[in-house]
């Protein structure tokens, strides 16, 4: 089980979301942090000072996933957050030991696991 | 050593964060994040309009322990988290390979303790 | 690859956030979060009632780099966020097991990298 965590702009947001939960990654979280990366801060006039800003806003999705689908669910980041300028922000994979789902006190991967046929459910 | 993430409803911090002191756990970090499941999403009429909304508002809450005391923690997680309702959220377990006090320098598990006697210091 | 993660507080953050960038580590998270630790919280006196606030605003630092950097970015976090008093925090190191650059599609060390002679870049 992997924890997979992107730092991306907002509007690539909204994109990732829906094409996750299309393909049967519905379980996300995002965040509001502020990043700073190889752009380095973007420097601006304001009332004629120099003002530069090393901190730009951006999103944190969090996805846990089974191993196996690592690959898709980054290919769907990478796709949809990539604009190619400077500050398209990065993704890191990392291990997840054990896993709950409060709800029924389950753990592992079947935590992580949305079957094609719960589509509509609204109770799982 | 390892790092217990739990995203719970806003209701359940208060009971856990608790319990957690009392059972000697007071290390921990909280914070606001959005999250969907498989829940997917809840539509409601706004305006004669369907609008679904596939985040809810949740809590992040982030306490690294000692390997030992994992389950403790994940116990009073689940026990106070759980409603039966789709929404309760899930608990993450990760790896810590080193930690720091950042007041004295100190690394490794030590870091993560706190002695039942120290119950009342407010130094430490 | 490691990802380092701090719990400061806030006038700590811009020292770090300068150094590190002098440094070579331009790439950094921050987020709001609450916290408790050690110290467990303050009582106060409010319209004659004791009130006990146990949690307090920190920030949240991450900042992933290859291996051979965790120390020295552990170093100056430890060096600008100690005051030696309770609530200075911790940091945790965990392992990162994939990394990609968003804009290019590059993954492993070559995206936590930036080489000094880059200083000036704000393309990269």
């Amino acid at each position: 089980m992997k924890m997979i965590t992107a730092y991306i702009r907002h509007e690539a947001f909204e994109p990732i979301r829906e094409e996750l939960l299309t393909k049967g990654f519905p379980s996300i979280s995002v965040c509001e942090v502020k990043g700073s990366g190889r752009q380095r801060g973007i420097t601006e006039q304001y009332r004629g000072s120099s003002v530069t800003n090393y901190l730009r806003p951006k999103l944190k999705l969090e996805c846990a996933v089974a191993t196996e689908d690592v690959q898709a669910v980054v290919d769907v980041i990478l796709q949809h957050a990539r604009t190619g300028n400077v500050g398209d922000g990065k993704i890191f994979v990392q291990a997840i030991e054990q896993t709950y789902r409060i709800r029924t006190g389950e753990s592992g991967e079947v935590t992580l696991q949305l079957h094609p046929e719960a589509s509509g459910e609204v109770h799982g």
